[in-house]
């Protein structure tokens, strides 16, 4: 199979304030609900291409803003979870999901070789690669990174309502979350929900931020809390100063 | 600084076997002691330039055979641990060390940060993206990967004599290490020596296994044991027989 984005189609990672001075860099892997054209509607109707399912909604605005109020490097992956989820390896199910929450997704059902490959090779691959060539950079320059990526989470999960609004979420390393758990106690914070590493869901973090030994740690915000611009905001101004403060030494 | 290696010298990643059907991936960071052109001798006497410092003796030889005898890919890397230490991440002072063991590196010694760029960028880089669009394309393909990366150590370090020949490393990820230890009755074989995971040596399982959710192990075989070719076709067969075991389910 040839390429699956064409010339005029945007480049999967995006890079928003890439010299930016912070000691975070911050990644959102669901920023974005867009298909690369050659996969059509994937076979869903519109709806279902603008739920959660396909991206974290409010993520990226949340990440935006939070870039610019800690003046930290952003990397923005630009296509829907559903044609790549990039915070999954290539060997996960996962990563093309045939079904995702009560979803059938006709257009991953039973996907040919060629086309699982041009999709690892064209989203998941360039996207990472960025990822790994900011932090290059600043390692070159001396400069120390902290690796923080920004989701967000559906309220209703298969039919179950989640009360949690902010996870945080680690593995192994438990340094970075174990500051930040502390800095939110007006919030309903929890560590490792809704999601932990059993779900998979800690792979940008151990790729980027455990296998170079640098401090990381994820974010997940319940999505109904970031639906508009208020609520984005707020979250923004919420998390930048326990990042600040978790990065003190 | 513009490019490190010039239009005719070596890639850093070269493949071995690609299409090999084991499910093993062989990884051999420390193949070689060639240094790139445009950095002479690093300021070091010709005799340093191949003792162990330089790269992992024995250990290429080793790898290619192994390869050859489990039908197994194998990635090695053609420059020299003193121009870049694969093993190593950006962040790391070992990467491009200024010490090595009890011999000063002049040509590493207070790098500018174009210079390790430069060095980071096109081999460091170069060589794990080989390694990883290799990964990606068992992945597409449905097949499975184990990553085992092949090195040989020295047999007095800093003045002091090892007795352990065989070490089996691993980090979080003890399963196939497990396994494979068992496998050696007339070996002195160690887990976690003469190196283990504190000592940062399980950078490439911990970027291409652990976070990837591959099963990993990196093995290290006393140089003195396999510094000519029958050291090596003995050391290659005795570790084929345990690794095809070890991958079965």
């Amino acid at each position: 199979m040839g390429a699956l984005l064409q010339d005029d189609e945007e480049h999967p990672f995006l890079a928003i304030n890439e010299e930016g001075r912070s000691p975070f860099v911050l990644i959102c892997e669901h920023a974005s609900c867009r298909l690369p054209r050659a996969l059509g509607t994937l076979g869903l109707p519109a709806a279902e291409l603008e739920r959660h399912i396909a991206w974290d909604i409010g993520a990226e605005k949340v990440a935006r803003l939070l870039s610019r109020l800690i003046d930290a490097p952003l990397a923005l992956q630009r296509y829907s979870r559903l044609a790549y989820d990039c915070n999954r390896p290539p060997e996960s199910a996962d990563a093309m999901p045939e079904m995702s929450e009560l979803t059938a997704i006709p257009g991953n059902r039973r996907l040919p070789e060629d086309q699982r490959l041009a999709r690892i090779r064209d989203i998941y691959r360039p996207f990472h690669d960025g990822v790994s060539r900011l932090l290059d950079r600043r390692a070159a320059a001396g400069m120390r990174s902290l690796v923080v990526s920004i989701h967000s989470f559906t309220p209703v999960y298969k039919g179950k309502a989640r009360s949690v609004e902010l996870g945080i979420l680690h593995d192994r390393d438990t340094a970075l979350s174990a500051k930040l758990i502390k800095s939110f106690p007006n919030v309903d914070a929890r560590l490792n929900e809704p999601y932990g590493p059993k779900d998979g869901v800690l792979h940008t973090l151990n790729l980027h931020g455990f296998a170079r030994g640098l401090e990381h740690a994820m974010i997940e915000i319940r999505n109904d809390l970031v639906a508009d611009g208020r609520g984005q905001d707020e979250w923004a101004q919420r998390l930048s100063v326990p990042l600040i403060q978790a990065a003190a030494k």
